[in-house]
């Protein structure tokens, strides 16, 4: 058995048994090596920001981390943004990077470069194996500090030679720390702001966002009058009919601080201070009004969970909600098309235990209220900002839940960072549905710059932000990578069009042209 | 006048006055700016691997640096591989990242990250400006250092305060070190070795590769039989009628050996020893005789022009030089496609000053030999080994060179990491014509996975170095981006196409399904 062997049946044991990947020569053995471990998956994607969101996607469907395989430093920088992006969403999820030999560092041949430079901006355990009997224990390590609470990124470097060199065997799974329980005297203080009877709001993130989360948070809202509040940006929801309904805090600053306002006490579930995205001129950093105190229920490692279940039985909290979302089908629209048409048909015609995956940037501004009489359904954010998110969350989601469909809504600009997802969902045969809105333009941005008080844009600067001259065809792109694809030109079209991809196996894109 | 306002003004002055950025909120006061100063040229690129590959492919052309704009850290990461290799052809280029304004930094906002760590792994000159009173004299500082020889990556992070805040006015250009010039008593060192009459090698690099240098070298090897060598992967080579012809070190490790094989002496000329790309079981990572000695001419940052120079006169070398390439177009090619015949009609219809972007992979490894008859042209070769320079690069030679004609000879997998190239082709109306070779597979992959020993590939493991199911379709793909594309079936189909494209005006893509 060679390291590489040793590698991919260390990870199997402990649970990772998915790989994302693009591999080059200083990974052959690796990928030689799969043939030998059935219950490994292997995943092919033609660009490393699609094998590193996709792995993304897939953990926060599955809680387990999925490893991806990457060549050396540019293969690491090429999947950096959407690691930036799995950070952000406490992702479990192992990078294993190939390295040149170890002897043959010392030469800087062409394709060196610090990949460990590279991991640390991203990763909170990185480790280069230096020889061939102890990658396997390396792997371990690496899976345990991958669901280490509440979940973080873990890069295994791995010189060729400790994969083609000999190995012991397999090691075996090293359990992660548990997530930490909060003293009694936490609960306790945090119940007693509760009772206070001052305005107060419970941020929920993480984990705690889940069903379960948010319905003890919902009970100890009813039993105090607390609002319940989940971060805009968060790694996944669970919502729809039955699920509880949870506010979310809005991108532009004046609505979030109009959110906020008036708001004594804030009280963090896993979560921080909400902060403004970007700075803007004479607009608050800290989006909370200036008196209002801030208390931690739990830190992101702590069980968030387990805490708002102590809260709410010392708040003796009422065993039924009152805020759980209902089914409620809009009425499929017709006419022309608007961004709202399309939200309404996806919310009448989204099949149960969809998952959702959201990068429609500003056609998803107001989803939340769109989507409210949908069936439950996850919904997958872009959590870092970084767009290029929405394609392989999607991807990797599918992967993950081959029983579920899943919806990936899609801006234009931000799709093109990592269209090439498209091919690994035909590849795979993936249930996605890809609904791209195609607007010509970062939209976003018209408004940043005059959130930001630029002068108004010229005729070079406008052409900076826009994707017009020449447009881009999204049918066309698609059908490039193998994926059938069609554009609606109206609502009605995008009903007919809408209902068949959900019918269909595997993916389908449908463009609509709007703004 | 702004922050933003004075760098633009600054890099104008100091002839930096192409940029091409893919912006975001952070760099909006940029963007507004480009109105107020029109000797500046925005070109969008909607990816950043495109937008620091094309800075790459324009500097190689023009010796002058352009200025990349890019959205934090993740678009700074998104960036990096293609610096890599913009850093291993020693290319002047000036990256100007957008970040967090100086006081919202301490909020770890979601699209926080450790710029300064990203940005060192490929620079040799990083600063955040703090200040927007001390942007102009900081872009100046920063303009300096990317021409600093041989040519190095310069990164100047840009805070958003920095840009909306008030400034004093541009700043004066700083002046670069000049080329260090070799002592005397080195060119008469090494003017020794060669007289020695024991077998050498003269191995150019940089700068000392374009024709002057390689006539130099050409006409020392006349005198003293040293022959005259390139690396294989270097930056640009002037080659084709009229032009000196230069051995170039070969890829695969027992052809490199056996190339070097009986060298007693190997004369750097600005390049480093040569080493194995990758290590492989059982092959030497140096490539020269362990009895060869190593002598440097000239280091990166020396003029290694000027030292062959004054070595040609000091062994009173030959005016004239008797390895010049001859113009031999080959005949049109018939038939069925091959890889050969593809390049025998890019080597007959090739336009005089062609700049040829290499990533041509294992479709490219003979180019060398096809080509020898073509008329004088350029060669840009991926320098760094990290596949998707090539779209970007010949679209950064475009902007650089808009009389001459671009060829980009792209390998198929290599292009989909940065296919969002054709795009921004597309709106530039740049000249550049594309020839995609097909192969459905990463073919190098192939036999990398033998070069290192690895068990045979099983059917998981094949799947993996295959780019079919689904085949990808680059006529779509390039029309989908607003490029025209055709597809030849066969050798006169691509004579036809490869014509009309020549002829066109603005970018053009020919597919050829080979292999």
């Amino acid at each position: 058995m060679n390291g590489a062997q040793s590698l991919i049946r260390t990870l199997v044991n402990a649970g990772v048994d998915v790989c994302f990947m693009n591999p080059g020569t200083s990974e052959m053995h690796f990928v030689s090596a799969l043939d030998s471990v059935p219950q490994m998956r292997a995943v092919l994607g033609l660009f490393e920001g699609v094998v590193t969101g996709a792995a993304d996607g897939y953990a926060r469907m599955t809680g387990r981390p999925a490893a991806t395989l990457l060549h050396l430093g540019p293969g690491m920088a090429n999947g950096i943004a959407n690691l930036h992006n799995a950070r952000r969403a406490q992702t479990p999820l192992l990078n294993i990077v190939g390295e040149h030999a170890t002897y043959h560092r010392q030469y800087d041949a062409p394709l060196h470069s610090d990949i460990e430079a590279l991991a640390w901006t991203q990763s909170a355990w990185v480790r280069t194996s230096m020889r061939s009997v102890d990658v396997a224990t390396d792997a371990a390590a690496a899976v345990a500090a991958a669901l280490t609470p509440p979940g973080q990124i873990a890069t295994l470097i791995l010189p060729a030679d400790t994969a083609w060199g000999a190995a012991d065997g397999p090691a075996a799974p090293v359990m992660p720390p548990p997530a930490g329980r909060v003293e009694p005297e936490r609960i306790v203080e945090i119940a007693a702001v509760l009772r206070s009877g001052e305005p107060a709001a419970i941020l929920l993130s993480g984990q705690s966002l889940l069903a379960e989360g948010a319905t003890f948070a919902s009970r100890i809202g009813q039993a105090t009058g607390a609002r319940v509040m989940g971060n805009r940006l968060t790694a996944r929801i669970e919502r729809g009919a039955g699920r509880p309904e949870v506010e979310r805090v809005p991108y532009p600053v004046d609505q979030a601080v109009a959110m906020l306002a008036g708001l004594k006490h804030l009280i963090l579930v896993g979560a921080e201070a909400p902060v403004a995205f970007f700075a803007y001129p004479g607009k608050p950093s800290l989006l909370a009004p200036p008196d209002c105190r801030i208390h931690h229920l739990t830190l992101p490692h702590e069980d968030g969970i387990r805490a708002l279940a102590d809260l709410a039985d010392d708040l003796d909290a009422p065993a039924e909600i009152d805020n759980r979302m209902q089914r409620s089908a809009p009425s499929l629209p017709t006419g022309s098309l608007t961004v709202e048409k399309i939200w309404a048909a996806v919310t009448a015609l989204m099949p149960e235990n969809a998952i959702v995956s959201d990068e429609a940037i500003t056609a998803g501004r107001a989803a939340a209220a769109w989507t409210e009489g949908a069936p439950p359904h996850d919904w997958l954010h872009i959590t870092g900002g970084s767009i290029g998110q929405g394609l392989p969350v999607a991807t990797g989601a599918a992967v993950a839940c081959p029983d579920r469909k899943v919806l990936a809504m899609q801006a234009d600009g931000s799709a093109m960072y990592t269209l090439q997802s498209l091919w690994t969902q035909a590849r795979e045969g993936l249930d996605v549905v890809t609904v791209l809105f195609n607007n010509r333009s970062y939209a976003i941005l018209e408004g940043e710059l005059r959130g930001v008080q630029a002068p108004e844009a010229g005729s070079k600067a406008s052409q900076m932000i826009s994707l017009a001259n020449p447009d881009l065809d999204w049918v066309h792109l698609a059908k490039g990578m193998g994926v059938p694809a069609t554009r609606a030109e109206n609502a009605d079209d995008f009903v007919t069009q809408l209902r068949r991809g959900i019918e269909a196996e595997g993916p389908v894109l449908i463009e609509v042209r709007i703004g």
